[in-house]
């Protein structure tokens, strides 16, 4: 048996399906309910590594999962990024015009939105989790019951697909970082891409600053997001990801960031997954 | 009957909240079940104006709700900010040992994730409204359940509190927005705040030319995110609030700006409310 991957969801999610893209199916899956969970049970050791969704191009960034890593001390291993492709399913025989409720995870009935305008005697209930609702209505035979979840959860729990990549935007993809209780070791791979998190005192030019710093030592930023701090007015931490060449550029780059950031922290150094 | 005002969730809801502190309780509250239809609303003319939550310190940015702004052309006319106050309610006569599932908003259960730590016992269940939960509680009776909502939504259901302020960052807020359908006018009122989307094809260094404009049109960043654009690589979407002391400083900035960056829109001009 393989390494014990964290997923949140359960078998068929898209969580799975990144497990088994990013592994090679080499891997056994825990299943866990919430990320609260996911990180949880990795912290404890009771898992090796986990799988965790972290951002997408409609709903930018899962912003409480980076909190989650910094409190359970974890560490950004790799990333992976996966196609959105969501597919309407119900039990066999089952016609979409006598379907009367959806259920799924909200950012999924969020993809699918356009495609659900042309059926408005839907009801669209939120669900925990994409395959979940799927294996639901499998397990309890539900009529006239939808969800909304990838192809491998319709064939996973045998229901039959209603309408197949009912998702607005085809070119929509979401990014997952696979997490570990350590730093990851280069062993051969170039390690191009770090997340890190730093404090500024916002005084007019301050970012500025700190991005000509990323720019003189060659960094390339491909993700900036600022958080206010509410309870220090005109405090804001800043969540940054950057590629590199050489991990040297970017070591440079941290010292001089110390200095004029506070509480900088690295989230992890890894592999650029972006092609 | 003053100005009719949509607002996310049932009455008792920090929506609710804002909306009577906002307009000084001189106005008619429509309750709208989801984000999309408080804009449909607003966008067909049932409502006048709309109160439409945006972030808060703990996740960030609702990044759906500009797009939902953007796709309506609807137009922020304002901005308001309330402190979180989460508490646990029930039943009178209940005890929070005997209490088995709790009921709220997601981002209001993520926001006391300390407290229930506390009761491991205790299933927190995922629903659409703070004040929709306490409501339910309160109209079927029902034993051994509670809510995590607004002292307001405790007295306007009839429930005990059984825990107060169990939120876990006594000093968060959470942002509002104020919406219409045309662009604020000033009336004598100083508009010190602007919200701007832009894309940039990332060159290394470009957002830092962005930001050098702002810095030398003495405009303040409150705020930036990024969004990566998956089918165009290396493409983003920037989604950044502005202050400023004079408007002619912002629309010079904005002049500058057309010229360097890829489908810039105003998403509004209004008072900065952040003191």
């Amino acid at each position: 048996m393989g390494k014990k991957i964290g997923i949140q969801g359960i078998k068929g999610s898209f969580h799975h399906l990144v497990a088994m893209d990013y592994y090679h199916r080499d891997v056994e899956v825990m299943e866990h309910l919430s990320f609260q969970e996911l990180v949880q049970k990795l912290a404890s050791k009771e898992s090796d590594e986990a799988v965790m969704a972290i951002e997408n191009s409609i709903a930018g960034s899962i912003l409480p999962n980076f909190a989650l890593i910094n409190e359970y001390n974890l560490s950004i291993i790799g990333e992976h990024y996966t196609p959105v492709n969501m597919n309407l399913m119900a039990l066999e025989g089952q016609n979409i015009d006598n379907i009367k409720k959806v259920f799924s995870h909200p950012m999924a009935l969020l993809q699918c939105k356009q495609f659900f305008k042309k059926y408005p005697h839907i009801k669209l209930i939120e669900d925990t989790d994409t395959a979940e609702a799927a294996r639901r209505i499998s397990e309890k035979g539900l009529q006239k019951v939808a969800a909304v979840a990838s192809p491998a959860a319709a064939e996973m729990y045998g229901l039959e697909v209603l309408a197949r990549e009912i998702h607005t935007i085809k070119s929509n993809a979401t990014r997952f970082l696979i997490l570990g209780r350590e730093e990851k070791k280069p062993n051969g791979i170039k390690l191009d891409k770090a997340s890190i998190k730093f404090d500024l005192k916002s005084e007019r030019g301050s970012l500025v600053s700190i991005l000509n710093i990323l720019r003189d030592c060659y960094l390339d930023m491909t993700k900036i997001q600022s958080l206010p701090i509410i309870d220090e007015p005109w405090k804001y931490s800043f969540y940054v990801d950057v590629i590199f060449e050489r991990p040297e550029d970017f070591t440079k780059a941290v010292d001089v960031m110390k200095l004029m950031t506070e509480d900088l922290k690295i989230l992890g150094i890894y592999k650029n997954n972006l092609s």
